[in-house]
């Protein structure tokens, strides 16, 4: 086998108050392109407590269905001790990225990212005020 | 050290109309087993937006618990955007996937799956047909 | 590249009655303080059915209201199918534990990992009686 490869790459993504969702998909594509590597696995973490992961269909549908369900899961209009203590508006933000959580496990085929053709990695930030979040990527491969 | 080995895998299953939760643990450790990796880690993605995975115990019980929390989570009934736009019926389909996530990284020790005696590894498709779900296995170890 | 280094270890963390959450982040950074391992990432996953892993900010406020939210997400108070089988209390256990999911993938980078500042991980027992949980930690890199 050729010799283990390993990759690591800070994305930024400016995203909007929350719940906002940004399609990363392509930002992630490119990082295994620059990786060179062909085959094995992607780890990705989304840095700070108020952000998270996960796949969807990145169609207008989906992330205005997302966008409201996270706020049914988790709603801003109810009493978080977390506001009582600290006054900064974003209780249900923690909450609701700890149930989606901060990272994904992705597997690289044909230096390639292998996900369903409607299948998109999204970045989604769940706090009060817009945000530029960090992605950590690794790749480890051959 | 004896030199990282790098195995990947394709798993097909098949599931029913969701939520429909199918236990794939020993498709996965038979992966482990045809790698020959006896210590490292497995990351497994599934493929599509209106699929997720995670560990339960399987046992009919926690499985009817679980899909009727996951149509509490993220009821059929109610109106999705997704649903008005490309009229599928699914639009629960995609928050459901969303919430519970594509990815696990698993323990590989002793040429096995380090799991608890009643944790098993599960597929879930939400999906309003029947679906053949492929889930894409690497694992990397020595 | 310096050859690839693989280090495994099971953490043990003690936890009350359900929820509960325990900050493990300190452990998993001497994890990576032991591996040696500069650059890579950890896997990691809770071993049994009734717990979980993720991110948040580690402050009482949030704390109390994870709690809330998580026993909001999956009521102890309703009926379970789980519950009617075996009488251990435990139904909205599980449903909890596959919701929040077992597993997290985390960057290492300059022999730590990186997380945001007010970012710790948490292990959660969600569980009707206190239980030391185990957490098994794979780390691969250079």
């Amino acid at each position: 086998m050729a010799n283990m490869q390993l990759f690591t790459e800070t994305l930024k993504v400016d995203l909007k108050t929350g719940p906002d969702i940004a399609d990363i998909t392509s930002q992630l594509f490119d990082c295994v392109n620059r990786s060179e590597v062909v085959t094995g696995m992607m780890g990705a973490l989304i840095i700070g407590s108020t952000g998270s992961l996960t796949t969807i269909e990145y169609e207008p549908g989906v992330v205005a269905d997302l966008k409201e369900a996270i706020n049914r899961l988790a709603p801003p209009d109810i009493t978080y001790a977390h506001e009582l203590a600290w006054h900064d508006g974003n209780g249900h933000s923690h909450i609701q990225a700890a149930l989606f959580g901060p990272s994904l496990s992705i597997p690289v085929r044909k230096g390639q990212l292998t996900l369903g053709t409607w299948q998109q990695v999204v970045a989604i930030n769940h706090d009060v005020k817009l945000r530029c979040r960090e992605i950590e990527v690794t790749i480890v491969g051959v």
